[in-house]
């Protein structure tokens, strides 16, 4: 059996390598592009960083062995044709046109193709992007290339157009390496995988460490002479040594689609739960590859490392007879912005709600270890579910506290198709160094339950803003205690410590519609509570408390 | 209604505060034996390190008030009698008779009634036991008194008796305020919720910090004039300024059982799902209420503060008529023990063998993040499953990395009765700074996958260091390269590095059966199916490398 692998980076290698472990007949071939097999593009970033010291770290394997043509050949006992590039397929004869370095031609026969070509960036059409210092990071030449930039310029301003993953995670080693940086994002927000009030805190965490963030931001041209010296916005221009294109990538599907494969709504390689295209004897795996949403059953694409292994891994069986499938996926994601991580798996609450689910909601900002433990760091948590059957349908997380954890938790359970109340009774681990006794996860799915069963009414912090700017008459109830008004409060607010608000209702309009918080809004909770024994009518807690206000805040 | 919770530190204080939440018209009492209410037992440990500075951190919510009684009244509308015994529960009267500090007693009438009755220690009746600067870690007084000998003695040795959660724990809190620390353990291991090549690591890491452990060691006698000198054990004598017993906890039911109330078979108060005892009006909660394992369906005894708190909110519901059950416990537990964490969930290996299942098992160390991010941690895991279901049946981890966020995803995983294929595609968060592009969970199942389905014929490194004592005839095959041979290896082994294999087939005698192995058996295993497809007949695969070597290792 023939087995050719259009592709050597993750899932490529990844497939190549199992066939050969499961098929002792099979004869392997690895067609790849670039001269580089095997390594770990999404540790980039940190390579630019300096955090990653040398760039064959990222193709070696842990006990730093290159891992190179010959070592696919003696290990994996696969052929490795690199500089080498795929420039047709034919279905009906099965057989490749591959050019070299060289420009030679030939065909070379398959009996099972595999495509893992990857994704490609995006360059947007923007008048002055062929100017010098502008790059993409797709590769290590363009990590290099950077770096080179990075070295040559002192104080450099490093414009980063697009707040995706690629971008924040860039940003960061921008930071490390000294520069000056701004964040042009088209859309109102940056991380567009995270709900609007999730962002804004990874927005202003970027903001306290002096990253400029320009959202709802066009550019409109690069200017220079030869490179690129500034950006020219819609909103402004902004001086630049360097611009990092980060405006997202696309399934590089060209070769797929002129061989007449089924391509998928996302544009990416239609697949089966096989990784099977619309030929039989032709498999896609990873970034190429079409992913399935395994909440809602449509097509996605969230390219990812993780997800190419596992393909790569289902298509080997798949070609060797070894039964198996995909599931798919959950959009399941994590970056690291400075001391916060930012991880959402699911549905966010816009997907959930546009694809058609009666949608509730909560906000759980809380310690991520007992308040007493000197390592406990906060985190902001949110949770989304289905009303009717009290199904799980997403989770986002962002802080200084451990959110690839929680999210992971919420994967298991969305992967399972758990309630929220199997989720509150989840056996997590427990003990001071490492969480709450009652986990952030499980306190989130008690609100949910909460609200679900009409105990809470809650309203969302940006609610409140609106309400405040549009002057209604409402009362905003404070039951935190004036120590920590002190530190910071909201202006306009009625105030009464939970502890005093049984002896002190008087002092609240009945007539009113009254809205509780606090810190966290545990004890706003409490407060809505006490307020509805009392007979008022109109109360609502305000979710995730004075933590979570997006409005201003007075402090002192 | 009027509802009485006998015990206030923790599931009780939750069943309380919930009702009050839940029903308007209750009329809610606490009953506590001691002075405190609702503090953190768990965080003991780290109040005698020094971690946690004041005691009153312990009994505080998140924002600093102190949860005495006026705190349960203003707040949770709960009357407290502390420094008050409830001792008899009169079930036809429905009254509980209760003393105070003055002796004087009362009969209190309830409609439903909560035994929050928790745990207490179990002292072992060793001659001596009643000396001085003996003690336990029940509560804050114990942890005062252990505090004022440690600041009293210069260079404490302090023993502790017992290797359990507890003992650990407090080992790690001596060490820091100076100790010179032996633990006593009566099992031929500390720590028995781990499997025993797990627990050996923790035993290393222990050792590596100066802190001496001697299992199968039993005390036979406690000496000294007034107060504890030395510690008496079947092996030798250790001198002792200070002893702790960490011999165990038991649940405190005599209470239960003198009512005539259904005792478990683990001496607990058997509960059903929704925490009532045998009498419908009476439930039981925390850690003295029976548990549920959810695996075997059986009864099972695992006092923890997080499970504590998901029992009181299910008795509060179930007292105020809001559907809610409490589906058990995985036996999920944590702990820290210096630079490692300790985790497991589920069965373990013998847990799982004595309850008939078809056992397979996996040991899979490997780095927590990508190797080459700086930030990378050895994280050793071990993998459980039904060979028959592929059934996932437990997780257990420790080392350097990540073990809290792994085996939380395994408890998900065995909460909904997933199959190592389920677990092997699931869609956790992934970037460099948190976890490799396959996860060590995810690596771990495919091993159990390759085991299942055959093609990977595991062996445990026990059982290959018992072959090489009984000196069976057999090759040792290590495929790593000659500089990480250099850094440690193993006597007696054949040396051919994997790339090299297919090339020196002929230097590995093809009559005797084969072990092969690398750092982590990854390698290990390629090579197995390399000799396989050259004819060898009999080949395993060391599983966890050499990194999970029991024996002793050459160096250098």
């Amino acid at each position: 059996m023939k087995v050719i692998v259009i592709g050597g980076v993750a899932a490529g290698p990844k497939a190549a390598s199992r066939i050969n472990r499961l098929c002792a007949e099979a004869e392997v071939t690895i067609i790849e592009k670039g001269e580089l097999l095997s390594y770990a593009g999404c540790g980039l970033p940190y390579y630019i960083s300096g955090q990653v010291k040398d760039s064959k770290e990222l193709m070696s394997t842990p006990v730093g062995t290159v891992r190179d043509s010959a070592f696919f050949k003696n290990v994996k006992n696969a052929n490795v044709l690199n500089h080498t590039e795929a420039t047709a397929i034919h279905r009906k004869q099965k057989t490749v046109t591959v050019k070299n370095r060289a420009g030679e031609t030939q065909d070379l026969p398959y009996d099972k193709l595999v495509l893992a070509t990857g994704a490609e960036s995006a360059v947007p059409p923007i008048p002055g992007v062929e100017l010098g210092n502008i790059y993409n990071l797709k590769d290590l030449h363009d990590a290099d290339a950077i770096k080179a930039t990075l070295a040559e310029h002192k104080a450099v301003n490093a414009v980063i157009v697009g707040g995706g993953l690629i971008g924040v995670e860039v940003a960061e080693a921008f930071h490390e390496m000294g520069c000056r940086i701004s964040i042009v994002e088209f859309l109102p927000q940056i991380l567009g995988m995270m709900d609007p009030e999730m962002a804004v805190l990874v927005e202003k965490h970027f903001e306290a460490k002096g990253v400029k963030i320009l959202t709802s931001t066009r550019v409109t041209e690069f200017a220079g002479n030869g490179r690129v010296e500034k950006v020219i916005t819609d909103q402004g221009e902004l001086p630049a040594d360097l611009v990092l294109l980060a405006t997202g990538v696309r399934p590089a599907a060209k070769l797929a689609q002129d061989a007449g494969l089924e391509i998928g709504p996302t544009r990416a390689i239609a697949v089966t739960d096989r990784m099977q295209t619309s030929d039989p004897d032709i498999y896609a795996v990873g970034d190429c590859a079409e992913k399935k949403n395994m909440i809602t059953g449509k097509a996605a694409y969230v390219p990812l490392g993780s997800t190419a292994n596992k393909e790569g891994r289902v298509a080997a069986n798949a070609i060797c007879g070894v039964e198996d499938s995909f599931p798919g996926i959950l959009g399941s994601a994590i970056c690291k912005v400075f001391e916060y991580s930012v991880a959402r798996t699911g549905l966010s609450e816009k997907e959930a709600r546009d694809a058609g689910y009666d949608v509730v909601t909560c906000l759980a900002p809380a310690p991520d270890k007992p308040h007493f433990m000197p390592g406990a760091r906060l985190l902001f948590f949110k949770l989304i579910a289905d009303r009717t059957t009290r199904k799980l349908l997403g989770a986002q997380a962002t802080g200084p506290g451990g959110a690839d954890r929680r999210i992971d938790i919420a994967a298991m359970a969305l992967t399972a198709g758990m309630t929220v109340d199997q989720l509150a009774n989840a056996d997590l681990v427990y003990a001071p160094p490492f969480s709450p006794a009652v986990d952030n996860i499980i306190t989130a799915a008690n609100i949910l339950r909460n609200k679900i069963e009409g105990r809470m009414d809650g309203i969302t912090p940006g609610e409140v803003l609106t309400m405040l700017e549009r002057r209604e008459d409402f009362t905003l109830l404070d039951v935190r205690s004036p120590a920590e008004r002190e530190q910071m409060r909201i202006d306009g607010t009625v105030d009464i410590p939970l502890g005093a608000l049984r002896g002190r209702l008087d002092e609240i309009d009945r007539s009113k519609p009254v809205v509780a918080f606090c810190k966290i809004s545990l004890r706003g909770y409490e407060a809505a509570l006490i307020l509805k024994k009392a007979g008022f009518s109109d109360v609502k807690v305000m979710d995730g408390g004075i933590l979570m206000w997006p409005g201003k805040l007075i402090k002192g």
